[in-house]
């Protein structure tokens, strides 16, 4: 429980040193409450030994899966989608002969039972198997450890492998030294052993049905040195800032950023409209808890304790204020009170991905219908809402081109190549949270 | 983890007081690793809702048990005995009907797997099972929690009773207030409500096996206050002592005790022969953890922490020091040269429990055959190797009697007024770590 | 802050091992507020390079020292008559040479400035300084390390000197491997270096100011294998017993005691008056802090959770129950009630010292007046108000006896041999609480 | 001990809400180990009551006042300069009738005693005394909280004040909800009640001497939205890059920052000469400790765990990358090679300030002389020796200007009204870390 920083203390970590793989994952609690029986990653033994299972996603079916266990007679110790996987990994019968388990039959199995939302790691002896739902829901890549030499060399091409990472997010890749191998495809497995990995097999969609991937990793989620489907995040938030200045212009001074997410869009809207960048908060780096609230003056002011105020950078002029999502409304009202009162003209806000208003059942963690600005009847004024003279949020279209854009380009590149498997391939995103159209029926 | 005073911190408590029942237990590793994981109670959701289970106690088949349960697919997450009993209420088939969940039958079903050990609570809703193995080789007992007006009267008939509480042993009763009610009998399943306790079966032991309740929790575990089967703990220890006096006297010029255990004990054997009761040592009560062990000089004197020496209390005499057991011999003999050095003229050793020679498979952590000191050559002439002048333990039959011999009165009292169900009564005490015999077969 | 064993873990004691001198104090606070800016040594920095100091007691005219300190302008940054001794060493003028620091001169410089109490150890470079007040009010004593090899041996005339210690209480030695080498005399200034211990002086007291050293040390503070001024504690204590026993003889059928501290006492009074010694309460070992106080039936019960009951040992017999004193009157009460709960038909209380009434201005930390059962109406019926048959306490000249009865027949074999410095050898007591005179005029 | 959250939990700070003052110091030890005993506050009790003093500084005669001190007496308990200036405070004499303190005497006192370096903070009952040395070489600023009514409303001037805050940086304040009121003069003695901020003394500097405000803080340490004389750190930053830009331009397809400090030069720089400004790095958020560093690729790699790397805005692109300053040379240098494994044409690294060559002894922390790049041989060929294309600094005449214009313009503007008091007003800038030149005398 706790920040990895904390958890895996110098001591705790010395402990692993003795072994050379493994597996594990920061939750960030959704379903499943935040407690340390449903910490990961979930380790049970069976006939087999010891299996253990990272998951990333959400079960869109979770209850009648739990309910098909209880009844075989399995005690579920936790309220995690985890242990159901793992559970489900364990139990799924057949039961092969006792010697040789039959890992991506079970694996095959748990996908036939769920269609979505996991990315997942399974542990058995000294094997990695890697599986992505169908859908593609959640991200999943692999990396490559090289060896130090080659790293230090130029020529790439001679460089050793070492070893196979596995994560979410391929900005982790860098930090530990290994490069970016490639994404693990929807409804994939692939085997990892220590020098080889290797496609099982991969499970298809329904067909017809596009793939899904969350379209808000792009958005809010991912950092923005993160690749995937083959572009770089950053890359695509300044492509929604420029669409951004396509939709929604307006005449103005300067152009700004609420730091530090929305700050491609903002350079991608200034660079399309042709007015300056200019930075007018800077993030206050020691924020941490904020503990001390004993009146009201400092609840009011609960967004001063985040940013500081550059008002020597507009004083007098008329901004327009790039953020990368308005949520609840809750932290862009204040901070446009502040630049005011600091001696901007005029505050125009510019939203770079369009209104959030509908749950998400896939794995992220988004406020109930009632809380989401997008929700509330002050939504049809927001300007005056939130204190803004002019608001504009980036379209629904607007947003799948800017991520589309480069895939379809490529994608067109290497049809004319090879014409066959389309149907896989056919690309989507899943756009729920923002449409209400869900990559499956939700009663599952 | 820990100790109940640094868990259950004002804080934690706090959160429990919305509720007014719960089950624990305090774990002493025995078979499952001191692990988080292990940690009691064991609580899983069933189709019927969630239960929770407590158990003192060891499976004497739990390695049948595991690979019965993964056979059926469930994957085990500890290592813990506890786990198996839970996951077997869990699971135990044919499954009733989805409403009305037969826990009666469940318990005798689990019964059925496995005969001993184990003393064990199972909650369900508003409603707490407790069960002993048919061997009854674990102790539980129930107390009553009466009203804080009927407490300081003397009249004890009219008190009232608030709720009932049920532990391994009744020492544990007054500290909270509540009363000894009675032992749970061996194979008997109690069900517990707010106001009432209620015996729903007694599973019988096959025919002519007697009972077999840990004739070490008198020796060694068990508090003195604490009453099982009807007698005192301080009590058996006492006959203990009279019994060795019996056995093996010594021209001596005081008898004293290792503090504190083996108190009861020395007072015994001093009256029975006549001795004055002196002390020589007293406690160091801070001692705790031992640190500070920078170089052999304190290796060397390690006892010398944990005991002070009343030398002027023995000084040039003849000592006859009584301890509750010698296991494997570390501690008895550097007490034996703190005391010559300090001015004794004789060191004669009795020990109040026969010495241990075989493993126990029912719960209790006794060291390995090598470690334990009656299996070494040097048993032979244990006197020379500990420095005493002479050292005699009780016999078994010593031990035996003087456990059984108020329970054989009381009992033949009892025959003689009701002459039927004898073969459950059929009293006997597992010696197995004494004799190697121990109540089942361990293959069973 | 805290207790040793939590404050000295392993990893901060090995940071000491580079070193082979060191000073120390466990404060149990009195004057000086439990702070971590009160913790001992107090170290400060001098002309003549680092002094450290480590005190036990209370100066009985600090207020005054504080303000002449003050005075001269020095800040004084604790509420500790520690702090204020460390900078009298300090400051003392005149200053000396800067080469040549006169410690003994500024030691007998602060010794003139305060009477008592004060048991001290002061650090400067490799010599450590250990000081008595001239009353003799706290105690001090110096032990031997010696060798390894020597220890073990029995000849101890040729073991070696590897270093000295210095303590409060002797009985610390033994579990340092060390022996009882001789008390500091009251006034006595004697210098340690590494393998030699020198008085350089010995400040008396006034003319005909008998010592005063804290007769409570041998009631209730020592431990009872600790030796001070010739005589170990236990045998004190038993005295006591046996002295009450003439005091106050009772018909009853057994005596006991309040586990632990009054156990010397109880034997003591029953092997004088012929009754068996029984146990009539064992000791909860796990008692710790008293977290769980929901309601009035535990804070009723609060003595239950720190003693057992062992009431097959006592059931229909009268009991003399002996205590070692009675302060508040708060426990021995509820024990009372306890004892005829489980079946004492009798309830006699016999206490082994005279009644608390007057406050301690050296050091010990006694109740408010208020607070003293001694000084309440409800003193006059002792019995009555706390439930026993019968109390009696003994008389301050029995205890007086009893603790000077083996130090008088000592000094008066050693008077017959040498007859000068009789003057400082008067051997008096400090019995202020109890007698409200006390060793030196309070406004010193 | 530990960061300003960690410390100041709810539970402690509740504790100081009954309380409507206060002082404190986050330290970042310089002299004196960062350890409990130098933690700030300093609180003494002196003759007329307690004082605290908080210290932001570094006497740059510490040793002797140490010694001056210690012959008078006083023992010191910490190698804190905040001790000395505490002592000072509490010590100086002629000490005045006992009920009337004269506390700006005092300080006077103490000022004359030392001239530089301090920003300081003592209280005194109700009253807090803020004093800046009279070279201003640290800062100190002032602040109002105003009524949380008028906060919100626009009209400033109605504002109520609700009592002051003083702060080395205003940046704190707006977290607050309080409002940059003044600087605290060089020299200058304030004395703050509740209501009221009153100048009680400006101690002037020797004549002709300019005053010394450490030009680091803009450069380095403060926060970009905090004011120094007037004008905001940011604004100084772009100037500085501005400035850079003239000095030192280049052929290049972009300009970027080492985010984040350098990111107001960057923009700066790209302004100047026409470049676009793009992010060529993101900053790895949740670096925190560095504990795994296993192997050697890690060791290697250390830079990358600090940054991502947004390849897709500079592949095949010459860089100019602006940093804020280059001290030791170790994080630019692995900074470079990512960039060009990333695909980076050319890196040209110019830096926001000049090279430093020499030790602060006024409060900062600077490396070893022997640390220092600019004082290695390798500074010759630094480009190479980090592996860029080419590197420049900024000149110190280049710092000086981008740092005074502003100030000179404004004191000109004001000169032609009012044209006394100019000596004290001559506005220079401590710049020894990069020239040498200290504005007093080291061995003062």
């Amino acid at each position: 429980m706790g920040l990895i920083n904390h958890v895996f203390s110098e001591d705790n970590l010395k402990k692993l040193y003795v072994s050379n793989l493994g597996i594990g994952h920061t939750r960030y609690s959704t379903s499943g409450i935040s407690e340390l029986e449903n910490c990961q990653p979930f380790v049970v033994e069976t006939l087999h030994g010891k299996i253990a299972v990272a998951h990333n996603g959400e079960l869109i079916n979770a209850k009648q899966l739990r309910r098909k266990l209880m009844r075989h007679g399995v005690g579920l110790s936790t309220s995690s989608d985890s242990e159901l996987i793992t559970q489900l990994l364990a139990f799924t019968p057949p039961l092969e002969n006792d010697d040789t388990p039959d890992w991506v039959a079970r694996i095959k199995n748990l996908m036939n039972e769920t269609p979505t939302s996991y990315s997942l790691l399974m542990m058995h002896k000294d094997i990695i198997y890697a599986v992505r739902d169908p859908y593609g829901n959640r991200p999943l890549c692999i990396g490559r450890l090289i060896s130090v030499g080659s790293m230090s060399g130029k020529g790439k091409k001679n460089s050793e492998t070492e070893g196979w990472v596995v994560s979410s997010e391929s900005c982790s890749f860098l930090s530990i030294g290994a490069q970016y191998y490639r994404e693990v495809l929807p409804g994939e497995i692939v085997k990892i052993s220590r020098y080889d990995v290797q496609t099982l097999d991969v499970v298809p969609r329904p067909e017809g049905d596009p793939s899904a991937f969350c379209i808000f990793e792009y958005v809010y989620f991912a950092r923005p040195d993160s690749i995937f489907e083959g572009q770089m995040v950053y890359s695509v938030r300044r492509r929604c800032g420029q669409q951004l200045a396509v939709e929604a212009p307006v005449e103005a001074d300067l152009v700004s950023t609420v730091p530090e997410s929305a700050t491609p869009a903002a350079l991608g809207y200034a660079q399309k409209c042709g007015l300056p960048y200019v930075e007018v908060l800077c993030k206050n780096r020691y924020v941490g808890r904020t503990f001390i609230q004993p009146n009201m003056r400092l609840r009011q002011l609960g967004v001063a304790k985040k940013f500081g105020v550059l008002s020597d950078n507009f004083k007098g002029k008329r901004i327009v204020l790039i953020d990368d999502s308005i949520v609840r409304g809750n932290t862009i009202s204040p901070i446009i009170k502040l630049l005011r009162e600091s001696g901007a003209k005029e505050v125009h806000i510019r939203v770079a991905s369009p209104p959030i208003k509908f749950p998400c059942y896939m794995g992220i963690n988004i406020p109930t219908k009632e809380e989401l600005i997008a929700n509330k009847p002050e939504f049809h004024d927001l300007a005056k809402y939130i204190g803004a003279d002019s608001v504009v949020y980036l379209s629904v279209e607007g947003l799948v081109s800017s991520v589309q854009e480069s895939i379809k380009t490529r994608q067109e590149n290497q049809n004319s190549l090879k014409t066959n498997k389309t149907h896989v391939r056919k690309i989507g995103h899943c756009t729920a949270c923002l449409t209400g159209e869900y990559p499956v029926e939700l009663d599952w």
